[in-house]
């Protein structure tokens, strides 16, 4: 056995160093989603994203970690301010060591797990910021962040995670297939239906305006930086490194984890041409992402096979989506509802197959969390349209808000092509 | 209790592991900086970076640290050259199995600390390639930053955490909010005053010209860079990972520097508007490092809510001093002064608040550390404006460095808007 | 002493912390590479370097490690197909404690070292894809791609790390200069003697076309990247973080490491003026690189002041083999031959000086794994080259293959200059 302050260094020190990977995943958002759009919103997204990460860790610090996880009843937990060490750890530090033995009872030190659960809520919200990118306005958009981040995220995360009602029904979603992809996802879905197309996106003639990536390159870094930092959203998802057991299965989620990739990227290019008439490299890249979504919900199954299998559905799942949101006329500019929503919906139903979930419990969790997120993200991108307005004015849209909210360009010295207004 | 050959392995690593992280903060400040110049002297940015960091690297190691740290005295320690690990570590590497008792009391490997400290070095001398961008030789710009690695920066290092005389006095500096930001603020300081603002940044009729960032992108990318460097630059100043006491307090250095940082953006931004006129997405980015460093001096305090207030307050005071500066005609390519200077020293005072520091020793570390680094750096500066010539010529300022001095381009096939040069 | 089961947690958690920053040097290669190329061809180096990585994942997952780990006689190991966890370890995760007495003599979660080999193998066919970019068919480098990771490395793998034949004669090489790097290196040059330079690269006049990189930005980020995962790398190389004598020797070889690089660096520049005209930006970053794999073969040595004088000379020796290559008319886009092949034989040869390798044996074990390598890759393309066909046509090559083969552009919104065609 390791003794238990070991296992309390152990498991602390995991939480510090993953969380720290996967608030990574934030800049990693920000370089797929600003190299995504075009030009003229790049810098905006870059506003937005670092806005975003601001605003869930002090949200989450201020209400959203009680709301998940202190005093959770059936639907939400504590409505008390801020969060902090315990008294044996104040204690501890203060240089009383007789606190050490309830320090370490705990397990783990009380803020690491508040730490790597922060990098969580933000992950959650980067997802919508891609979704409805080029047409929101930055406060309003700004003002969801704060409710989704404060409220929305933490209620799911305490039926589930904190204890809640999906969880003593039995429904998995090991490091949240579903509680965090799925509900950016909804909250992405919510927001595009409210706020619109972007202009000329959908063309009377039933043509769809091709939007490139404006920087490929920022794409892939985004995509690759996602890729590390899902070692740690996922491997620190065991949430204890110290014990051999935790160790081995820490290692078993982590390699799931890089199949499913690997496997999503292949079957995404794979039917790229087929379903989208190219080898398309940015489904290429969402592939990875619907892979990793689609593995997150159960990485812990031993037959690692299983791991190519349910990651390259997802990579196939995302690409037909991409098709079809183009056919719905529903316009998301990186494709998050493809590569979080629909791969997050697989991938908590594939837990079933290999990792031990029930299917109707699973199918349970996605309805509810996914009718409370839509609904709950509906009303509040609703009345955030009727208070601030949601949507940029048509001059705004047309001149980029780079120039027009920021008074910046992305890249002021490089000259542009004018783009095609029909 | 946590077994001393227990903690050593975890002491140990812990120094490599956000060792490593601040490393990739001289990413974070080369992305920056490239991104914030204009685009005619980016390249020369990416080149100065990766000299400071590869001089930075062996000035610390054949003469730095030793200065630094062995045998101090008050106001420095040993003038040998290179440093090594230990007589029992190469015994117990031999083979000498009886040696471990030795190895281990020291608490971690030798060269660990030594890592560490070494990517310090580099952070304190990639802060001035920024002030002092697009208009400083290279060769003289790697002389000062020679000077300043292997002599400086450690008689600063060897005062405090050297345990030299401002240690004896009591003076607080957790991570180095005065001692890493302020030295290499004053040695940027230093530096503008001498060779003076760029051609055209101020013009007669007493308006700024504008010089806004050339890849915004890129400077949002180095941002999201230097904050995930920081959990290791304050993290690992803790030293020690082997208790839990340790793991605690780690723990809580993380968790306040992520807040401070945070709350830096948001002050940042919401002040923005009235202080520069605008929502200013380069004032938020420059937020985060301020709430950072100002945070960095004294990350410990177990209320959290603290830090924020802390972070909140750097934020504002950087936005303040970069609009001062324009004022005063201080040409500071990149907010260097205002984000690692202004907030360094505002973070230096505030440990007095929350983390325990005695307020004039405060005072007094940041007034002396200030006079000996900002004299020595302008002597410096000065000696090798005689000696080389700091300034480039009025033909190469325009021309922009790229071309003239390293007959490259940042970005050779992409088309340019041409420079106003009025 | 630190018990064997604390030693199982040490040992897992370095292989999966430091196999994630050696992924993470996929994102720096294809940074690089990207960055290094003419802009129309940018996007299809993104796309091959996802696709590297997720070929390589799959490949080494489904037949590589056990070719190059089971059962290992002289040349190779067992064919069977999978691998995963060990029975011990999956009795372990079933609940059954008595099974962690075998689980923890392993040493290591079985799938952690996995993971970090696989990592590994991503390494060795990033290599290739720089060397041979802008003119070689997507799904002929993705097919030559799938041979060496599956098979040709893992050949290599098992002479040596295996425990094959060249283990048994004495033949060191820590973190691979050799088996790696230059792996990677004798498959890039067969490749690009193969494909031949791309048009106009070699002028009938003899001079050469200069090809500057379209993205300086996006090349150092790659380099800066590709140092961070080489701590991973190297230090993970250790394979080993559960005593003090690793944890010590893990230090030293991070601190060697470190330091072979920043001297590749300062050789490289100096010598930069006088090899190849001018201070070179491009050679200073391929200079970090080539310290890096010269110091890989043998990081081990306590004297640090070996690992700057083995890196200065890497950086020297690759500086020198960039302008040999332009003279012989191999065209090597990204200087990966200079860097890994040059640099990686250097290194294997070096560990003679200060860590204890026999020069013959070194020398025995450069020549066979080369001729192996680079005759089998031959072969390889050869046969590729007659059934697919390796080379673009001339239109696609003009045109670039981001146009031509993927259907996008780079940056579609950025005006470009035309490139001259003659």
């Amino acid at each position: 056995m390791v003794d238990l302050p070991d296992q309390f260094v152990f498991n602390t020190f995991a939480f510090l160093i993953w969380g720290a990977l996967v608030m990574w995943m934030c800049a990693g958002f920000t370089m797929l989603e600003s190299g995504a759009v075009r030009t003229k919103n790049a810098s905006m997204i870059c506003l937005k994203n670092i806005g975003i990460y601001s605003i869930a860790g002090l949200a989450y610090f201020i209400v959203g970690y009680n709301i998940m996880y202190v005093d959770v009843g059936d639907i939400f937990g504590s409505f008390e301010f801020l969060y902090g060490p315990s008294g044996a750890e104040k204690a501890l530090l203060n240089g009383d060591e007789s606190a050490v033995g309830s320090v370490v009872d705990n397990g783990y030190a009380v803020m690491s797990d508040w730490f790597f659960q922060m990098v969580f809520v933000a992950t959650a919200a980067s997802i919508v910021s891609g979704a409805i990118a080029e047409r929101i306005k930055m406060w309003s958009f700004f003002a969801f962040t704060l409710v989704l981040t404060a409220f929305i995220y933490p209620i799911v995360g305490s039926w589930t995670w904190g204890g809640g009602w999906l969880a003593q029904e039995g429904f998995q979603d090991f490091a949240g297939s579903t509680i965090v992809h799925g509900t950016g996802g909804w909250a992405a879905l919510a927001g595009v239906l409210v706020v619109g197309p972007r202009l000329g996106k959908f063309k009377a003639d039933g043509s769809v305006k091709t939007t490139p990536p404006s920087n490929v390159l920022v794409v892939t870094l985004g995509v690759f930086i996602l890729w590390l930092g899902w070692f740690g959203f996922n491997g620190g998802s065991q949430l204890a490194l110290g014990t051999p057991a935790d160790a081995v299965a820490m290692t078993i989620v982590l390699v799931n984890t890089n199949l499913a990739a690997a496997a999503g990227v292949i079957a995404a290019l794979a039917v790229s041409r087929s379903i989208l008439g190219r080898i398309d490299l940015f489904a290429g890249l969402n592939g990875a992402i619907a892979g990793l979504v689609a593995i997150t919900a159960g990485p812990t199954m031993v037959d690692h096979w299983w791991a190519m299998i349910i990651g390259a559905i997802g990579g196939l799942l995302c690409t037909i989506a991409i098709k079809v949101l183009d056919i719905v006329k529903v316009d998301d500019v990186v494709g998050a509802i493809p590569a979080h929503l629909v791969a997050g919906i697989w991938g908590t139903l594939a837990v079933t197959i290999a990792a031990g979930g029930r299917f109707h419990i699973q199918l349970l969790g996605i309805v509810s969390i996914g009718a409370f997120v839509f609904i709950a993200s509906l009303v509040v991108w609703k009345v955030l349209d009727m208070v601030m307005g949601l949507r940029v004015s048509t001059d705004v849209e047309r001149m980029g808000q780079d120039v027009a909210e920021l008074g910046i360009e992305a890249y002021p010295e490089f000259v542009l092509m004018p783009e095609e207004m029909d």
